[in-house]
């Protein structure tokens, strides 16, 4: 039996525009490295490589809380130890938590010869959300498992769609400043006006078969967002001014990524997406606020094994 | 250039469960025929061929409403004379004043040698809906010009998707009641909760991917509709009992034919479809309603020209 796997988990964007709660995206850059290695007795140990402390006891880390319940599932005196090299900066909205319980997952699953499926894997690492967040979602954790763009119609029960689309490059900027998760869910206002929520569907509807049908135009048309971004902006400084600039700049569209602050655009072109980093480095540098950008396209595959 | 043209205007099902609003889909049966003439004159003439009564003036007629926005485009001294063999029974939700409307503005258009594109003949075609029931609305006029399952992304301004899908048998039942589209209007929620929106776009997404994917079971796992149907199936008597039996007999799923009374399942076997058109018979039997249904399949060529 194998002994050790060396994983790449990567980052993700979850509530897609207007698909919030429901679609997501998974992206090459940026993403944790992480080495697993099967244990001969029931033990799970994490350490990070880069010296950024832990929690001891698994069940409180993102990583060890799935592994504890998957080792549930398989009563055998076996373990993992893993150690996590963190690329993704925790707290940026592009999924760095679910990156650490979905690689977590799929490095094990890796050494056991893949006995779970990947609805399996995604409950297992829901147990990291719940660590990480208080809430087991499963926003990140279903791109990052699955690759590309993720629907999820159902959450209870799991009903994952994987959706098709055609090549896009995403440009992402995480601006140096924080917004707590629970502060983005705090201020969402629970009850909607049904014509809103009609137009939200048409939306999603909309992107869902621009999606399919490699439509980059009705793609484009259909990343609108008329309930949650409007709230949510508030919260990350020079939001509109850098959304009007990246679409002048040709992007299709894009938003907030998960509850931000980072801010992802879509564009058809390399070029375009580099047309729209430049504008997005300049809003927060006249805005002076520090920043990293990304300027990468839809990882199709998921976590990738690199060795092992 | 030809004087006449005879054509069969379909019925249609709109709002389509989960899709209310924005979703909606052509039937085979029942359908209108009409005859319509190119006059030399500016002048909009509509009869009835089985003694129907209509208002003389054609701006208060679903079929000369629309052909009086066509002709002010025009600016010609042209007019059009309809004859309509009404098939399909006004209010029982299937679209009736729709295939009068459509049926109009297809038939004029082929006689002035298809100067106008669908999106506008969609456009003219929703002042007929006005007469009818007082609002603008495309949500049967769509399906009945396009063919097939679509989607309105958006209704202003109008952005319209044809969706493709597997092919399906459609059984539909439309009880003898009077659901009167104002009072299905007034009785719906304009306020409702955000957690019960998420679970119906997760479904949209999910019936939307099903179509383009031809994946029945997700088709008839996203046939769900938390928000519309729990409040307007209240007006139709037997409705829980007869969806429950049209399940158990293997429909995909359905749900009330835009505004009722009419009711629709959709079945992956013409087989199924029978066995949930005896079940729906059987239910209006024993509570002593009096039906009529139609067993047919989804028409995706819309309006058909069937003589000149």
């Amino acid at each position: 039996m194998q002994k050790k796997v060396k994983i790449a988990a990567p980052a993700t964007v979850a509530n897609l525009v207007c698909g919030f709660d429901i679609l997501g995206l998974c992206l090459h850059d940026p993403y944790d490295i992480m080495e697993v290695e099967l244990l001969q007795e029931k033990k799970i140990i994490v350490k990070s490589a880069d010296g950024y402390p832990l929690p001891e006891d698994p069940a409180l880390n993102t990583a060890g809380a799935p592994l504890l319940e998957m080792l549930k599932e398989l009563d055998e005196p076996i373990g993992f130890s893993v150690i996590i090299h963190k690329r993704i900066k925790p707290g940026s909205g592009v999924g760095s938590s679910a990156a650490s319980a979905a690689g977590a997952v799929v490095a094990a699953n890796h050494l056991l010869g893949n006995r779970f499926s990947k609805e399996e894997l995604v409950q297992f690492a829901m147990f990291g959300e719940k660590v990480a967040s208080g809430v087991k979602h499963a926003d990140n954790i279903t791109p990052c498992i699955f690759g590309g763009v993720t629907l999820i119609r159902s959450i209870f029960p799991l009903d994952i769609v994987p959706l098709s689309s055609p090549p896009l490059y995403v440009t992402v900027i995480h601006p140096q400043i924080e917004v707590k998760t629970a502060d983005a869910r705090a201020i969402l206002k629970q009850q909607i006006q049904l014509k809103d929520a009609i137009k939200q569907w048409g939306n999603i509807a909309g992107l869902v078969a621009g999606f399919l049908k490699n439509d980059y135009d009705l793609i484009g048309r259909s990343l609108e967002d008329h309930l949650i971004e409007p709230v949510r902006s508030i919260l990350i400084p020079g939001f509109d001014d850098l959304k009007a600039a990246c679409k002048q700049a040709g992007a299709l569209g894009g938003g907030i990524s998960g509850s931000g602050p980072s801010i992802f655009m879509l564009s058809k072109e390399k070029a375009t997406a580099g047309k729209v980093e430049d504008a997005m480095k300049k809003i927060y540098t006249d805005l002076g606020i520090d920043f990293h950008t990304y300027l990468t396209t839809i990882n199709t595959e998921g976590v990738k094994i690199l060795e092992g």
